[in-house]
Order: structure tokens, then sequence, then C-alpha cells
């Protein structure tokens, strides 16, 4: 059994309570928060504090907070020993926690949003250790809620999440602006739906550099200076910035 | 039964070609391409022509090639009563086929690759009739191969075929470029499919403007400028466009 201590209530804490209070061999033995309104949620299922002195034994201290507070909260931990402590985030440095502790990561590559329940098992977790057998520990705890388990660096995950901006946040932009010419044109958005997940699919059989079509790929000028006239002003220059980059990428 | 004529050997013509096979009340009369070559892969199946002077009689002709030709084809059609004309393609008016005939549009909004099977049914098919009674004779055509249809006009079809551009070519460029730098760092690109895809199922169930996450949305702009100096040069000009347009909308 390894027992986990989970610091933070936000998105990620709570899909990560959720899935591990459902893996056969986790123990979550509590949930800290720094409000004890925050942790109401959680209160029927598992033990819980807003007092870092009252810390519970583990064999992982969680730490799933927003990127800037991790450092912080991590020099708080009171523990004595030289205990395992993780963060979840894609973006900030392993050496983030403090160095009284065997410092590792637990980065769960997905986009969470509240009240939308997720099936980790598809979701690929990012592990990164200073020991090797912390890096087994991860790895059994990661697989306990996930097929797909990756060994990152500090360095590989941080472009990582660079690449995780433009697949999830740059795209669901685009996603907005296809609902504006919708909305705006009195067309349905879901009529886009079928591309949309035609489009993400293909990626997992195809590269993308093989997937991509339309005019700025055939650097057809005349269809790109047409498009432009009838793209809504306040998106014509992402729409030059994007197909003169696929230009440059195909010619 | 509905028989039509399929002009045209492109992707678009051989997935409808393989719908229409399988639909049960409709009979593909013919398919017409300028070259034999371009024809071989469907004598199998169907009688094929290059000679637009034995065409044969159809309740529906419909032109499935590149954008720039429809005009021009339609044009040389020999057929003397006005025979219903239809054309596949998002971008060109319906006016574009020439006047002698009964113009329409069938156009089935997805992204369509060489090779690859899709499934058809769930692709939208967006109708477009001079005359009622030929709207309801594509809607049953298209009914035939699809659970989607929408009466969409040449107006709103040009604006759908835009914002098609951003949910799909543009987002693909957004994947290549992930893919970019997965591969700059020796990081594999399957890890990014579950974000990739759960990102594209969001917007069945959410607003594109709810789903939103990231930096740029928070108006965190330290961690903006960290990400910024760290994205590929290649493509620190989309990076700040985007962003810049992800700020003005979420301020």
């Amino acid at each position: 059994m390894i027992r986990v201590v989970i610091l933070g209530a936000g998105n990620v804490a709570t899909h990560l309570i959720n899935a591990f209070s459902n893996a056969q061999n986790v123990s979550i033995e509590q949930v800290y928060a720094r409000r004890q309104k925050s942790l109401d949620k959680y209160t029927n299922k598992v033990a819980t504090t807003t007092n870092l002195n009252d810390l519970k034994t583990a064999d992982i201290y969680i730490i799933a907070i927003a990127d800037d507070a991790i450092a912080a909260l991590s020099s708080l931990l009171p523990q004595k020993n030289k205990v395992l402590v993780v963060h979840t985030s894609g973006s900030v440095n392993i050496n983030a926690i403090d160095e009284r502790f065997r410092r590792g990561v637990f980065y769960p590559l997905q986009t969470f949003t509240k009240d939308q329940s997720i099936d980790f098992d598809s979701i690929p977790i990012c592990l990164e250790a200073q020991h090797k057998e912390d890096l087994v520990l991860l790895e059994k705890l990661a697989s306990s809620i996930s097929g797909d388990t990756y060994f990152i660096d500090s360095e590989q995950r941080r472009n990582l999440h660079i690449a995780a901006v433009f697949v999830n946040n740059f795209t669901n932009h685009m996603y907005y602006i296809g609902h504006q010419i919708c909305s705006e044109h009195m067309l349905p958005f879901q009529i886009l739906n079928p591309l949309i997940e035609e489009t993400a699919r293909k990626v997992s059989t195809t590269f993308p550099v093989q997937a991509q079509t339309g005019p700025a790929k055939r650097k057809d000028e005349n269809t790109v200076a047409r498009q432009l006239n009838q793209v809504p002003k306040d998106y014509q220059e992402i729409y030059k910035t994007i197909t003169k980059s696929i230009i440059k990428t195909y010619e």
C-alpha cells in the first residue's frame, strides 16, 4: 500500500483524489488546504487538515497547487526526515521543492475542468525523481491510476508544457474563433464538431505534417487573399501570422 | 432510386463514390474524369468515361473537383434540358454553376485524406439549391449517407469554410508546432495525444470560451514572458499573436 498525503484542493488535487480513491494499492492518508472551506467537499471521504503541523506520515507528499506557490509551501513543510515530496506542475523545475526533501515530480499531462470527470487511465503521467528508488515508487503510484507513464526530466517537461500550450490553449482559441464566426452568421457551432474531432483523431495515426491541408499549404495566394478579406477584423492578424508560418513550413 | 453522375476523381469524389455505393436508394450511373488513369480505380465498380458527350442521364450531376475548375467544367456540360448540377465546395458560390442548369450545392464538411476511409454517417452535409424541390431531392440524397444535413446558403457556407480553416488547417499547424517541439527535445509526440483528443472532445459539451485555460487567459504576464523565451524562434510570432488575442478576449 502506498500512503499519500495531498496538499491542495484545486482541479488537479480533486482529480487525483478521485483517481487514488479508486486505486487498489493507494491510501490517501490526508488532504491539506489552507482554508477549511476548500476541504469541505472531501471531508466525507478522507482525513483533512488546515494545519501543516498535523500532517500524517506518508510515503509520498504530493503538492498540487498553483505553480508560483510550490516552492513556498514545500519550504513550510515541517517533516524532519528526508521524505519524498513531489509537485504536479508541467512547468516548474524539480528543484523548486525544498532541498531538505527527496524531490520528485508527478505531472499528469491533461486539461482538467472542474466538475468534469475524466478517465485517468489514458492520461500520460510524467515522472521525475532524484533517486532511482523514488522513481520506481512514483511509477508504481502512477501505474495504479494510468496506463501511460513516462520518465521526463525538468528540461524536457518544461518544453513539453510549451508544446501543450500550442496543442491545447492555442487550439482552443482556434475553436473559439470558429465559434465566433459561426455565431455571427447564424450557423450552429456543432456543425464543426465532426471536423474538429477528425482533425484531432488524425494525429494519432498520421504526423501533423502529413495531415496539413488548405490554401496556405498549397501556397494558393489568391485563395489566401480572398479568405483574409473575409476573416473578421479581430482575427486577421492571427490568420496572416499562421498562414505565413504554414507557407514557410511547406515551401 | 436517385441516379447520380459524379464528375471528378479526387479525394472528395472517391469518398462520395464509396459512400453512395453502400447507400440503399442511390445508383451511381457513371463517373467522369479528364484522364482515364484517374478512373482506373473505379472501373471494377461503376461505369466511367473521359468524354463529356457520353454522360448518362441522371437526376443529379455532382461536380467534385478543384474550386477553380468548377465554373469551367459546368459550362462544358452538354446536357440540354435543365438538369440539376451541384458542386461539393465549401467556398464556391452556387452561381459558379452554369446558368443553363438548375444549380445546387452538396458540401460535406470534413477533412478527407486519401486512402483513409471515413464514416460518412457523422459528417454534416451542407445543402443549397435554387428550387425547393431540388432541396428536397438533395436532402434525400444526403440522408442516404449522413445523419446530419443542413440548409446553408452560399454566404453562410463561405463563412463556415473560413471557420473550418481555423478549427482544421490552423489547429493542425498548432499540432505541427507541438510535434516540432517534442522532436527537438526527444519527447514522443504520442504523449500529447490524450490532451489533443480531450481538448477537441470538450467543445462538444462546453463552449470554447469556457474551456480556455493557460497563462494568457489568466493574463499571467510573467509566465507568458517566460514561455515566450522558451518557444523556438520560428514560432515566437505565432505565440505572441495568439497570446495577445486570448488576453484581449478575456480581459
